[in-house]
């Protein structure tokens, strides 16, 4: 029997699904996933996704590498803040990476009774695509969005997602059709798109246009960025 | 200065939103809002949306006709569930109408702080379109869901709303947005694409074919319900 494939389009609608046995997809596209995968890719050992400043500071202390952003900035006194383009531009390779952001690293701590929590972003989605055609699980997509609210490029993201799942998952979940929906009007040009999104406004002031380019191009990464304890490794 | 214009993708979303100063329009396309405009259209004096069947009970004892559904079915004891084509089969001209059901009334219910509440559905679009286009204030679309998660044909009609609107508000909404891609990829359609959503498969055991039918049909009313203290009446 094929596995069931769910979204949940923020993360503060978690609590109406059960996640329990399942496989969950996080999604926090502009940027946190898309700095996750890069990272590992890159050549980071491992990184600690924490909640709070707080949490990210004594692993600063501790000789982590520590990221932390909040509404887009660097928070000061901490080494990086939220652009995937830092781990292209810099050797962080063998490092311990701890990070924390507005959205995308709440939303794995708030998955962490799923059986398995994976992180997605366009830049590894063959990769992971791959990796979820051979799982057995049930499989949620969870988007981070913004403070609550829904985002259009974590909505688009988990669309493109469950497009490439559907002879494998099925589906009755609304959300994945909206998502499908507005994946198959834009897909030509995501980059396009996702300048419809407000996240692109409240970031482009920050002028990080070769940002959103970065996080929208396809598959530069064949890796899967999993969650193992509180660390999370690649697994490709 | 344009209006702006958000949209709301489940009533569980709705505290982080503002509504106060704003029109809130609440969508519940299968079938609330959509029993509403018929039903005002085809005659009834008013509808008092109740969000328990305990007061809709103390309403249809004081004469009130009664209208009670919970997933679906009618709620034993009462005089209708919630189909929109009771009220074009049967004459309830003049009665006063009290009404509860899963979603739709308690989207209702909760927008009370709004400066004014309209209903909207592919019945009466463009009656509330002309409506919205000369209306001052900010406007969210709030859309009922199902349970608290969003649901696939109320995000439909909010994307149809917004595309109407694009010329006379501006929005800065993700959900928004989601919602015209939505739209645009399946608006030759609507009753095609709605048996995508989850809800089809859930109503079509009660065998109502013929609801879905008449709740994608557009413009077959020319009025606008809006809420005037506790009670629906028509203002077109």
């Amino acid at each position: 029997m094929r596995r069931s494939l769910e979204v949940c389009l923020t993360h503060e609608l978690l609590p109406l699904y059960s996640i329990e046995g399942k496989t969950v997809v996080v999604v926090d596209i502009l940027r946190a996933t898309s700095v996750m995968v890069t990272a590992l890719a890159e050549g980071v050992e491992s990184i600690t996704p924490v909640a709070s400043t707080d949490e990210c500071k004594i692993l600063q202390e501790q000789g982590y590498l520590a990221a932390a952003e909040r509404s887009g900035d660097l928070v000061p006194g901490f080494d990086l803040g939220n652009s995937p383009l830092n781990f292209v531009n810099n050797d962080y390779s063998g490092r311990k990476l701890a990070m924390t952001t507005t959205n995308g690293t709440l939303a794995i701590t708030r998955s962490i009774k799923a059986s398995e929590v994976l992180i997605g972003a366009f830049l590894n989605i063959s990769a992971l695509t791959n990796y979820l055609k051979n799982s057995q699980r049930d499989l949620l997509i969870l988007c981070a969005g913004w403070k609550g609210k829904v985002s259009y490029e974590d909505t688009l993201f988990a669309g493109a997602l469950a497009s490439n799942l559907l002879e494998d998952y099925h589906t009755d979940c609304d959300s994945a059709q909206i998502a499908m929906d507005q994946y198959n009007q834009v897909s030509s040009n995501l980059l396009a798109a996702i300048q419809k999104s407000a996240h692109y406004s409240r970031l482009i002031k920050l002028d990080i246009k070769e940002d959103f380019k970065f996080c929208t191009t396809r598959d530069l990464y064949d890796i899967v960025p999993k969650l193992f304890g509180k660390e999370l490794k690649s697994v490709s």
